[in-house]
C-alpha cells in the first residue's frame, strides 16, 4: 500500500497539529459535477454505480481531480446493510431510498441476521480496495455506514421521512422487537466498517441521519448506546496507525456532550449549531467536523469567503477542526463555488495553525 | 364579554401560581377527530373552512366538547397574510400549503404592502369574535400567525420544504430585498395579531416553523430580530388584563436564550429539547410550552402517562409550564389517547403546584 502523502485530515480528527484546516465535502462525488452525471448514466442508475467497484472508483476520484480536497470518501449508500439483509433497496425517480420489503411483522424481525461483509457486501470492500489503489496514497479514504437507528428507520418505514411514527410506535410499545433490530444492525455495522478498514479505509464515519427526530432520552436509548457499542467494536489501529471514527447525528446539536462519550474521535456538526459553542461544550474530548450551510454554496465566492472566515474564527486557534458542510452538497451548486470554498478554507486557516 | 371561568393557561404563561399544569394541543381541532372531518367536508376544503367564521367556530369548539382542555385556538392557517397580499394560497391533495404566485421578481417584492386585517382578513377577526361568543368565557382563546421568516419562506419558495435554497440565496445575496419582505410581513403580523386581540383573542402565538433551518447567526438576523419587533408592537393589555405572547421556533432549541429576549412571555419547545435543561437556560425570563413527541399519542395510555410524568418531573416544581405537544397532533391519533393525555397532565401535575 502506498505511503500517505497528505494525512492532514487524519491528524485533525485526532486533534494533532496540522499546518491548515483540512476540508472534504459530504457528497463531494455527486450530481453537481457533470462528469459524475456522465458516469452515472453509463452505469444505468445510482445503485448500479454503487455496486460497480470500477465505476465507483472513477466517481470517487472525480472531485479530487478538480479540487484540492484533503480526503476521499467511498462512493456508496448508507443503506447497503439492509439491502444485504434482503430488504430490497431501490430508488424511485426524484425520491429518496426505499425498501421493497420493509419490516412489517415479528417473524421478519426475528429472522434478521448479522451480515458478513466479504460475502454479502463484497462489492463495497472491492470498491475500497480499488479506490485505495487508484488514490495511490494521495489523500486518506473515508469508509462509512448508516447508524443502527437510521438503518432501523428505513427498515421499518420502508423510506425516509420526518415523523417516523411507525418506528417510534414500535420503539415505545415493543422495545424488545426494536432492540432486536438495533442489535442485529449494530453488529452488522461493526462487521461492515471493520471490513472496510481491513480493505484499506483510513477513517470511518457513521451517519446518524435521523437520530435528531428523537427526544433527548429516546436518543440515548435508541441511538447513542448503539453508536458507543459500534465505536467499542471497531478496529482501532492498522499497521500502527489509528483509524479515526467520526459520528454525525443530523439535528443532534443539543446532544454533543453525550455523543462525545461514545468513543468517537470527532463529531460531525450540522449548521444549526454554533461551532464556537460546540467546541466549548465538548472541550478536548473530540474533534469537530463541519459546519457550513450547503445553501451558501449557491451564492458567490464573496459570500463563501465571508462564511468560511466566520466558521474558522468560531473554531478559533489550535487543532481538531475538519471543515465540511453541515449536510451533503446541493445538486445545483456551481463547481466553481466549491473551488472557491476549498481555496478559502486552506488560505484563511493557516493563521490559526501557527504551531502546525 | 363573558368573564373567563378558567384562566389557568393565561396565568401559567405569565408564570403566576396555578393549581395544576394547563394543557392545549397544537392542531387540537383537526383530522384525528371524526366530527372535524365531517365539518370540513361540509365546508368543501380546509381553506373554505378557515374562511367561514361559522364553521371555523364549530371546529374550534369540537375538541373542547371531548377533552378538558385549558385553551381554545383560533381555527385558521399560518399563511393567511401572504394570501391577503395576493399570492394565492392553495392546498393540493396530500401536500402542504402552496402559493400560486410566489415572489420571483424584484418588482413583485417592491410592490408588497402591509395588510389591514379588518379589510383583507375580516374573515379571521370575524371568526375570533364568533368563537369568543361561542366560548362564553369557558377557556381563553389563542390567536396566531406565522413568523415573518416563515411567511417569507413560503412566499419565496411557493411551498414548504427542508432546504429553502431560494430563500437563503436571496437572504445572503440580496439582504436588501429579503429585508423588504421581512419588513412588510413583520408590520403585517403586528397589525394582524393586534386585530385578533382587539376582536377578543386572550393570548397570541407566533409560529416560526422554519426558523430552525437557519444557522445561529442567520437566525438572529433573519428571524429573531423580527420576532422581537413584533413583540414590541403588540397590544400589551386589554381591560387591565395582559395578553401573553408565545414564540415557537421549531428546531430552535439551541437558541432559547436569544428567544427569551424577544419580549415573548413563553417559548414553545419541540421534543428535541430537554425541558429541565431548557428551564435552567431561560431561568425566570419566560414560561415554557411543550413538549411531548406527538408520536407518543400513537401508543397507549400507559406509555402516555409515563411520558407525561417525565416531562412534568423535568419541568419540576413551581409555575410557568403549559403542557403541549412539540408539534401538531398526528391525524392517526386515537382520540381516546388525547383524553388519556389531558387527564394525566391534570392529575399528575397537582403535586408540583402545592402553592397554587
Amino acid at each position: 500500500m502506498a505511503e500517505l502523502q497528505n494525512d492532514v485530515f487524519l491528524r485533525a480528527l485526532l486533534r494533532q497539529p496540522t499546518p491548515y484546516t483540512p476540508i472534504w465535502i459530504m457528497r463531494q462525488a455527486g450530481r453537481y459535477l457533470p462528469e459524475y452525471n456522465k458516469t452515472r448514466s453509463q452505469a444505468g442508475s445510482f445503485l448500479k454505480l454503487c455496486k460497480n467497484p470500477e465505476l465507483a472508483t472513477e466517481v470517487t476520484l472525480q472531485p479530487l481531480a478538480r479540487f484540492n480536497l484533503d480526503a476521499a470518501i467511498l462512493f456508496s449508500d448508507i443503506l447497503t446493510i439492509p439491502d444485504a439483509m434482503g430488504l430490497g433497496l431501490y430508488f424511485a425517480d426524484g425520491e429518496g431510498p426505499q425498501f421493497e420489503r420493509p419490516l412489517r411483522d415479528e417473524k421478519q424481525i426475528q429472522s434478521l441476521s448479522v451480515i458478513e461483509p466479504e460475502e454479502q457486501l463484497k462489492y463495497v470492500t472491492d470498491a475500497v480496495r480499488s479506490i485505495k489503489q487508484a488514490l495511490n496514497g494521495r489523500v486518506p479514504l473515508i469508509g462509512f455506514s448508516g447508524s443502527p437507528f437510521t438503518l432501523a428507520c428505513y427498515m421499518i418505514e420502508g423510506k425516509g421521512g420526518t415523523e417516523f411514527h411507525r418506528v417510534k410506535k414500535m420503539a415505545y410499545e415493543r422495545p424488545d422487537l426494536f432492540g432486536k433490530i438495533l442489535e442485529v444492525t449494530s453488529a452488522s455495522v461493526i462487521a461492515y466498517l471493520n471490513g472496510q478498514i481491513q480493505a484499506g479505509a483510513d477513517a470511518v464515519m457513521i451517519f446518524d441521519t435521523w437520530g435528531g427526530a428523537l427526544t433527548p432520552s429516546a436518543f440515548k436509548r435508541f441511538s447513542q448506546n448503539n453508536l458507543k457499542q459500534i465505536c467499542t467494536g471497531l478496529i482501532r489501529e492498522v499497521n500502527g496507525r489509528v483509524i479515526p471514527r467520526v459520528v454525525f447525528t443530523k439535528g443532534g446539536g443539543q446532544w454533543l456532550e453525550g455523543l462525545s462519550e461514545t468513543g468517537a474521535d470527532a463529531l460531525g456538526l450540522d449548521w444549526s449549531t454554533d461551532i464556537a459553542t460546540a467546541r466549548m461544550r465538548v472541550g478536548d474530548r473530540v474533534a469537530l467536523q463541519g459546519n457550513m450551510d450547503p445553501a451558501i454554496l449557491l451564492t458567490n465566492p464573496e459570500v463563501i469567503q465571508k462564511e468560511v472566515g466566520e466558521i474558522l474564527a468560531g473554531y478559533g486557534e489550535g487543532f481538531g477542526h475538519v471543515f465540511n458542510l453541515g449536510h451533503g452538497v446541493n445538486q445545483f451548486t456551481p463547481p466553481e463555488n466549491v473551488h472557491a470554498l476549498v481555496e478559502a478554507v486552506h488560505e484563511q486557516s493557516r493563521g490559526y495553525h501557527a504551531a502546525g
